[in-house]
């Protein structure tokens, strides 16, 4: 059985806004900060809470698509915007469609246990509101097997994949109750995200959520089958920024073990990208990652306070859900209903708003899950802070890319 | 000081035929194998080596710019193609430009030393005949600072930085003996590549190649100021695959150890993308980086007998050469003119052809150099096998991304 062989933590975090529709300085004709601003201002917000930022001795830059949203490749190389110590460090980019900051995370914990680093700075990042939807989707269309599937796909061609895995978890597991989970959990992601000053949805003051969402129906005609926009996660531009320690590192950075959490296992698990899922209603992969992460962790699922998934859209949040083990196979549903997910709820989901509430900058969404595992577990939150009970001191994050092709899984508890 | 924590091997490598312009087989207009088929040729090629394909633990895909040349992303979870017992195991891509093949290599090594991998398949991929050569100008732009320097910038943005280069150093240190020095480096570069039958240059059967090279004068009306198309690599198609392995590994893949080299040293290293090289004479990264793995390999240049550089341009091959500290600090011209870096000189440099002669697929390049220096020190290397002096068994390489913003060195020797 894979082993952490030595300690590794995470002692500081920090996320920009996610910017985009939604939030009120948000303007589609106005410029708008690019990739150096996100980078920066995520990275030198961690830096901040250390003694010393030259002690850090790499980065990682987590990056789906700036190829083509920025024309922008080489991200490793523009970590010194965050400090100029950096340069001349080493630093790379990593991808695998939005699990490319879930990605960056296993790359700095593999650094530090490689005994290559002792503190590794990973930022996310995505800036993609430079393009129309509809040609964001094409970009984002390259996260699937392109040269097979886009030109017979939807022109949303993530949009439909999900709503496919919609419709066929209404068939099989009832539409009414599906339909219905789907609004409670676009209404708990902005509930929280409103609590949550960095969210894209924090601005949002629709007074019922649920039945707005209810009442939207699905229309193939204009967007697709069985999901309807608030469905969707928000395209946004945003980064955010972890620093991964050992031992020594932590030492190094002036924190306190009780400011930091310990990262206990991790999971990271792919299926082929040229092939498709075996059953729609079942997130194989992700649920591969997360009890890889859990065994390497040797805890359970009921030993979890707080939880962040993957809700590019809401069947998403579901799906994962059961992938992590909350719920049974096509009971994840009920589960939502339940209200168990909420803040309030004895298993919290996505406490800042998830991808639905907080925003989806692809790159920047595994890392920010790190991070708001960060701020929950030392009681860093804020507003959005939730109780996590003694006995169930741990926090996972399932980061997924694509159609449930690359996943990467981290369980942390606080340290102390 | 780094070190080495554990014993990490190469124990099988392959690459694909480089494609594009010289190549007998290559035709513009007619179709050509994408991406997938040659993540699938060169993975099985290294595969096929080994008793036991599905032990290998992990896939690693070093891609600069699928992104924008084939629009794919998401390359980690495309290789399930090279053996479906990789689909479910970790996988990712990681890019630094052209040095994307070397960061690879560099992250299967971290993954091995860290205990997560006994044996990790590193697959180096780029298909970049898919668009013109000004719009691929345009695309391999963004290894630069693109909102920066590119609308300012000359239509082929890298020709044009190496052509600066070029002048400066012709400026500084004679502008003949430079000039000779690259029609001596495109010399040897095709020459080495008529060995090498998977080489973009083998067919090529220009007669007098040095005086081909120097009659054709730089004009920066049809394109740069200070080079030749001569100087530049080639626009090219392929794949390159090594496996790397732990003590564990290599056994497991019932290779001899005679038949494996052993990793003793690697660096990485970066410069500021945002910022300008200081003295454009000198390849300031790929020294620090060079320096590096030397030094954790605890050896000396005089020690190594077969060196790989990135000659993405034949004046970055002079420049590298004097960054490994083969020649000092403007020496690198004579040293070159002197005959040492040909196969039958002391220090042989890019024994199957380089980037100018072998091709340059991108992504695919640092791979490459490793695939490379695994077939000379095993004495694999077939019509373009170097003889290697017992008193330097070592060989070392260096891959470059950008104006040398990523630079990643390993250096190896002959395992037993």
């Amino acid at each position: 059985m894979r082993k952490m062989q030595k300690r590794v933590y995470v002692v500081a975090a920090d996320t920009t806004v996610f910017l985009g529709t939604g939030r009120k300085e948000f303007h589609p004709k106005k410029p708008r900060p690019g990739l150096e601003h996100y980078i920066a201002e995520a990275g030198k917000g961690v830096l901040a809470q250390i003694s010393d930022p030259e002690a850090v001795d790499e980065g990682v830059v987590g990056n789906f698509m700036a190829s083509r949203f920025n024309r922008q490749g080489h991200l490793g190389a523009m970590m010194a915007v965050v400090h100029p110590s950096l340069a001349g460090k080493p630093s790379l980019r990593v991808e695998g469609a939005c699990a490319s900051g879930g990605l960056a995370v296993v790359t700095a914990i593999k650094s530090v246990l490689a005994g290559q680093a002792d503190l590794s700075l990973v930022v996310g990042v995505e800036v993609q509101n430079t393009v129309k939807a509809i040609y964001g989707a094409d970009i984002l269309a390259g996260a699937g097997h392109y040269a097979a599937e886009r030109k017979s796909g939807h022109a949303y061609y993530f949009p439909a994949k999900f709503s496919d895995r919609a419709g066929e978890y209404k068939k099989r597991f009832g539409a009414e109750r599906t339909w219905a989970a789907m609004g409670r959990w676009y209404e708990q992601a902005v509930r929280n995200a409103r609590l949550n000053p960095k969210a894209q949805e924090f601005h949002n003051t629709t007074t019922d959520l649920f039945s707005t969402h209810q009442t939207m129906a699905p229309n193939p005609k204009s967007f697709c089958e069985h999901i309807n926009v608030l469905d969707c996660s928000k395209v946004s531009d945003g980064a955010a920024a972890i620093l991964v320690a050992s031992e020594e590192g932590l030492k190094r950075t002036g924190r306190k073990k009780s400011e930091a959490v310990e990262l206990v296992g991790f999971g990271h698990s792919t299926a082929d990208l040229t092939a498709q899922p075996d059953d729609l209603t079942v997130l194989d992969t992700t649920r591969r990652a997360a009890r890889e992460a859990l065994e390497m962790a040797g805890v359970a699922v009921r030993d979890v306070g707080v939880f962040e998934v993957h809700d590019c859209f809401t069947i998403s949040g579901i799906l994962a859900c059961e992938a992590l083990g909350l719920a049974g196979h096509g009971e994840g549903a009920d589960y939502v209903l339940s209200g168990a997910t909420r803040r309030d709820g004895p298993t919290p989901v996505n406490t800042s708003g998830g991808l639905v509430g907080f925003g989806h900058p692809t790159g920047a969404s595994g890392v920010r899950m790190a991070a708001d595992l960060w701020r929950q577990l030392t009681g860093r939150a804020g507003d959005d802070q939730v109780k996590i009970p003694s006995e169930r001191p741990h926090g996972i994050f399932a980061s997924m890319g694509g159609n449930d092709r690359t996943v990467v899984s981290c369980v942390f508890r606080r340290a102390a």
